[in-house]
């Protein structure tokens, strides 16, 4: 699967992406490759709670040239060098109106930084700090935005698939980033193929939907659309973002702080991984928080590589292809599908002997040789399941109480429903 | 009391008690002089709960002749040698055959390991393994079991010790295992040795119920007969077992988590001792797995000092008269007794002066001595017991939150009683 | 400050307090200096709750003289010497007469201790070890004690000063110590300086509630006469004492263990001090015991320096002004007003736009400035406001989940209440 993300990540890296535009239209034709994504579109203007879609913004050509007629800043080498949104302008200036609005990192001279600019109309250049020092004080600059900002669409990409019941898993994802790679070609790539991955289980319990979205405005957007019918049927949810480095997992727990979305990260951490942060919910990051908005308190959390904010190249030129790599990004998407099979597989079941054990030899639960170190982990897990299968806890309980992956219950607890000890519950 | 203790463990050492069959009647017999026990039989083939009450089982001998003519696995010797429950058998049988029914540890190279076989019909004999590697492969082998496997009954012995009120107060051990000593003839002994401190107590608050029963079936046909009226008046319980080798307290908390039972153990275990350890509950062990099935749910835990599993010499020869010492056994004896009179003092106070202090000079209960360091601990005790004696707390709840041993409050809690300012809560 | 309150100090320290008599008159006269108190009188022999006010005490001077003449045990120059409530007497005895009525130290050869016997009636001196091991044995002793214990009243100072609601903050403080310094000249002092800053405070949400009174049976008059009123008002209470030497902060929570009392000061603790400890209630100390029986239960704490019973100076003529200093005197004066600070920031407020964010950009409270590094302190703490603030959190709550100290809320929230995103629950 990895080379396949990688080939993927490659077509997508050069499109300009933003929370409106073409790059957002391209972005998703190509994801639709993946996972059959419906583009919907928002006129600009719309009314989305306390928010209005903004102008939709394209780019053809953006660069300055310097007095001496060099070419910097160039939109066509890397898409950074744009302000996001910025204004259309072809005007010849001098260095000292010029950098009010250029962008620099003086603590990473090296790296381009990232920048936008939505509500506020203006334009702007980002270029490094060491390019910046460079720049002759004297002469004449040209700058060139060929852009346009007017009204079109805010567009998005949706899935949902259906299960055996509506009660839904959300994910959500976001395709506004220009070419940065864990932040945010990650999400969007992990997300399609995690897509695929469900769609290939043999049964499915849960209806799935699936949201590419562009950051805020987008989930706004989304739940303006959604958001009631998804507080009624949301069992569980999560934000993909920052999910390709080469590091431990980092739990970011949903507003609430003990939803079946928590709870089931937190077992798939604890029982799967050696090393592993968890960390309440912060009303600051990604599209979380909108969908932990106090209104909604959606159960949506969000497990990341390293997080955003937290690592050097974040919103830099340098989140690029070496900071990420494939095996990662495929890991991230493994344990996604890990813990969709733990939803899929956990819920209440009931004891039909509820005095006592049940006499588990006359039924071929339990080993009939002596030497019962074989089945010992068998036997466990069917003595576990018995006794908590009262109702009161579900498969994921049972689990924590026993230390071990819930998984691992899937063979044991469909012998122990073909025997008639195990009932599911309603 | 140890060497008392000592001399009943060499007397019932020897006998091969089973799950049923006359070892456990005269192991029954020898605990009747410490505690008056009442035999009770349920006749095989009874139905209780999901299980069937087995055939009797007793051996007059059993054993392999070589083909040397030399007698080894001798029953007589070790009853460990012959597997529980085998089928009688005499017969000349090759190597190759015999070896299909020889059980050794490769991992104890020098321990008999001890195995059974209650619900298949089988015939079975263990050796040490070294043994077992001196076999010659040659030769015609005899086997001999002399063993009868027939109806006959299942037997228990039972003792309720009447007290003031119906609640009871329960103990369980079992009688089915042959000549091993920390499991299990610690249990058995510390057991008839405690009724002894219980039944010499001036005044009981509590009814006190004992079952010496055969593991599991003995308690599945005990919860048969009783486990309703049990459900109805348990305050508290206990499984004694595995408690005569030298080491810490290990306590398994009762499936319920917060019972009165885990509650007075651990304050037990936290106010008098340096070193223990709790443990939550698991449905396996012993038969505090039937005891507390989800459908009993009894407030029953487990004081042990190394629990089952946990030592190599565990279900082995080695679990023998030198892997346990009687000085630890009494401990055992003592700290169940020490946690009996928590019980028996433990309750609800109420104080008779809410509205602050009362004057504890005017009632004698401060010390008239101008060096209050005599008395501190006596006025601490009392005005803890004053202030938090708010029918929300009970003495447990009081001593805990002072840090001491509850048995301390013996003597403040009569005076402040004789002096009015506490009354008992229904 | 400082200067101001060592001044006080100064003149307060000499002054022979008890229980009652004319130290507690002169010394709140003093106090009064700081803060308008009105002097209440109980009468001797009033009957307050378990207790009868006891007799009022005045001396006039009271030694020993030894066989050569010499004056010991000088009540003038140290009011230690005599044990608090000494009846008259004026009588010639032998060695071994006098020392039944002598108490000191051993441990502490060189501190006076200090001794009382305020429902015993009875007389006695108190000097350090060394000198009493330097008594003559021989000859004839004087003792003179030159005091009157006669009806009389019990008086304290208390000062109630409104705010915009009738719930109450109460400040408690005894006056009853004779010349000690951390126990207990700082409570006084300390809640003295503290009424002023309170006092300039340009509003007022709560009524504060300020008694200064003997310990124990003051505490107990002082309930007696408010005590209904409190338990229906009292919002928040603490005990000054022993907060005037140098070490961090103590706290005692009250009884109720997760009071707002509770609640705001180890917010303040954990956001604001490097180190500090906290402990649970427990009924011994001072009037937080009678504040908090369970009758009252009123959510009173104290934080202190080093705590009574916890300094080998206390209850010594050690516990002088070497032991204290002033800017930790001082310091214990800004901690208790930065609390009452947080209390009256502290409330529960609503967003206006429950369902996702607020759009801050179009009402000013987003920085247009693209260096978001600039504001995003203020950024986070209008997100934790706003995604908080659903009626379930107050201020402490939220600065509790952003761990930072509420006070820094306090520009943030005028804003959003201003832009209307905020507004204040009833």
């Amino acid at each position: 699967m990895k080379e396949q993300i990688e080939q993927y990540f490659d077509r997508l890296w050069p499109i300009c992406r933003s929370i409106t535009g073409n790059g957002v239209r391209e972005s998703l034709d190509i994801l639709s490759e993946i996972i059959p994504l419906t583009k919907k579109e928002i006129p600009s203007g719309s009314q989305v709670f306390d928010w209005t879609v903004p102008k939709e913004w394209n780019v053809r050509d953006a660069y300055i040239l310097t007095p001496t007629g060099q070419k910097i800043a160039d939109f066509k080498k890397n898409n950074l060098h744009l302000v996001s949104y910025s204004t259309p302008i072809n005007q010849k200036i001098t260095y000292s109106d010029l950098i009010e609005h250029l962008h620099t990192l003086p603590d990473q001279p090296n790296a381009i930084p990232y920048v936008t600019s939505y509500y506020k109309e203006r334009w702007g250049f980002c270029i490094s700090h060491n390019e910046f020092l460079g720049l002759s004080k004297e002469g004449e600059y040209t700058v060139v935005v060929d852009s346009e900002l007017s009204n079109g669409h805010l567009t998005y990409g949706e899935l949902v698939l259906p299960g055996d019941t509506s009660e839904e898993i959300f994910f959500s994802t976001y395709i506004c980033h220009p070419s940065m790679a864990n932040n945010e070609l990650s999400g969007p790539l992990a997300l399609a193929f995690l897509y695929q991955k469900i769609a290939s289980l043999p049964k499915r319990k849960y209806t799935y939907r699936f949201a590419f979205i562009p950051e805020t405005i987008g989930a706004i957007c989304y739940l303006s659309e959604n958001g009631e019918k998804m507080k009624a049927n949301t069992h569980a949810g999560f934000v993909l973002t920052c999910c390709g480095n080469n590091d431990i997992f980092h739990y970011k727990r949903s507003r609430r702080g003990n939803s079946i979305t928590d709870k089931v990260v937190e077992h798939f951490l604890v029982q799967t991984q050696t090393d592993y942060s968890i960390r309440n919910f912060r009303p600051d990051g990604s599209d979380e928080r909108q969908y932990c908005s106090p209104g909604f308190n959606l159960p949506v959390g969000s497990l990341m590589r390293t997080p955003y904010y937290e690592y050097t190249q974040y919103h830099t030129s340098f989140d690029n292809k070496s900071f990420i790599d494939f095996e990662s990004l495929e890991g991230s998407v493994d344990a996604y599908f890990h813990i969709i099979q733990i939803l899929e597989l956990n819920g209440h079941f009931r004891n039909t002997v509820m005095n006592c054990e049940p006499q588990l030899g006359k039924r071929d639960l339990y080993p009939s040789s002596l030497s019962p170190a074989d089945s010992r982990e068998f036997i466990d897990i069917v003595l576990h399941l018995l006794n908590y299968s009262d109702g009161q806890h579900d498969l994921i309980d049972i689990a924590n109480k026993q230390g071990i992956d819930v998984l691992k219950y899937a063979q044991p607890l469909k012998k122990c429903l073909e025997k008639g000890v195990l009932i599911a519950e309603k």
